[in-house]
């Protein structure tokens, strides 16, 4: 949930406009499990981005970000996968736009278990195979896969913010794995 | 997609800030096909509305609107079926929030199935199962119930704006029936 | 998974046919999951039954039995929610056949997380609302209500066997809760 | 639905005792459409089989087949691809079990859209995209590739048996194309 470039002009919005309609407005995000499958396509890694948050701390964070006017969801999800993966990850986005979950993030704690202190995002989320090589880009320092077994260990799952954890449980429960 | 009250006040948005918000960002809807189930939980109908449209035209419509900041997509699911098919309507919305589909309305028509000039609205789209009585409300004239094949009817689908029809169809498609 | 009332006669078995197809066949069975919801259609409870396993151990376990020949998947739902929580139930089916996971039950330990030692019997598994008094029959001696906090309680999955405290978790994943 | 392939041995059944369980008991199969998706995930093609059938009439098929004792549904799913498109077909089986749907075929005609003279088989469909070459096999005549449009096409739908346009229908609107 790290989306912050904007840019005035058509279809685009100033910082000061978004943060406008960050307080009027849910807005709609992708959120993105990227896994590693083999070749019968079973899951056998969770990619896990390790990002330094607007407070200047580490942590650990799914591929996320606001889908813009005039954005297919589909090419929102290549476009923050591109962002924070890198242009050689070669992602294979789902033929079906049909999420495995939605996650509402309230500005107000508590009110579900997604939290974003900005906004109240909506979020369609999805686990996106991805089959080449990923290169942390822009303000993900690292990317770092985890077994499915490693990736529901506490202490990993401590490291997600705003409710994360949660999702990528859900995004394991979905995958049987 | 019909929702257009909008009012000033906390969270909520004046006219001109709604139409200047439309024009940079997606706004989130909802899509309701209501179905009437049998006791095996079988679709015998699904419920269209007539409505009087923005152009005076009166056209069929699935219950649809928009999800409001703070709103949970469950409470805005109850909230249009209320305003659509009055308070006796028992709607039995599904437990868990994956939608069957999302559908992308886009102000250029041809990008997608789906067209709203006013605006990019992204709908998670759900099937929801009424037990109770439906009393049209508001803007909507008339609710009339179709068995699934009357609802495939090529007269019935032309009659749904904005691309619904896919909308219903895929409905159906995912109803098995 | 404790469906063991065959017979003879059109489309039944007798129990030697049915151990001889159960050594060659992998058998198509229902999960369910039952749900005490709100009016809002939020799941505020899990229903798990207490019955006497064939080895006279008691154990927690889901509704799961088998579909018959002949027999929609739809009513083996309605046949083993009856078998179990009684004729009063009112069991909301799912109006879609979609399931939320396919659970696969291996007769060798570890294939997958679920295992059943008589036979490889494959699962649909399903979220299925209750609304009325559930009155525990047959081999079914108890049903209890826990909330979604609860049923995530390690004593409470622990109670579970052959691996549905896995589906049980797949289930309040899909559920959001 | 050709699977006629049986083998006498562990686990297998010879095509007497074949017979016999198709009788009996719902045989558990898969179903596969397969896609062309461009670099974005959409689908841009969908493949339809010429097959032989028994009665030696030539018609579409999607790709389909039984469930062995066993054998997990994901390596029935690349056992079938693999049988009907060949071995450089490169499949990317989804990493998640749920299917888009589930189809039973019933040996009585009418009783769901889908119908099978020989057996009652419940079929777990998946849309499955293809990145290699597709080269017919065995019982398999001809892959032919169509648009969604083209598929949609009733003279195209009119060449499936037993039901699976109905299937190829449901995937498209599964697909949202």
């Amino acid at each position: 949930m790290t989306e912050l470039t904007t840019a005035t002009g058509g279809g685009m919005l100033s910082r000061e406009e978004m943060d406008a309609a960050r307080e009027r407005l849910p807005i709609l995000y992708v959120d993105v499990v990227p896994v590693r499958v083999d070749d019968q396509g079973t899951v056998i890694a969770v990619g896990l981005l390790l990002r330094v948050g607007e407070d200047g701390q580490i942590k650990r964070a799914l591929v996320s970000g606001r889908v813009l006017y005039h954005e297919r969801v589909r090419a929102a999800l290549l476009r923050h996968m591109e962002k924070d993966l890198g242009p050689l990850a070669l992602p294979r986005v789902p033929p079906a736009p049909q999420p495995f979950t939605v996650a509402e993030y309230f500005p107000t704690p508590g009110v579900t278990p997604f939290h974003d202190p900005r906004q109240h995002a909506v979020s369609l989320a999805y686990v996106v195979p991805v089959e080449g090589d990923c290169a942390p880009q822009q303000d993900a320092l690292e990317l770092t896969w985890f077994s499915p077994l490693e990736a529901r260990d506490p202490a990993v799952l401590a490291e997600l913010m705003n409710g994360q954890s949660t999702l990528l449980l859900q995004a394991l429960a979905h995958l049987g794995v």
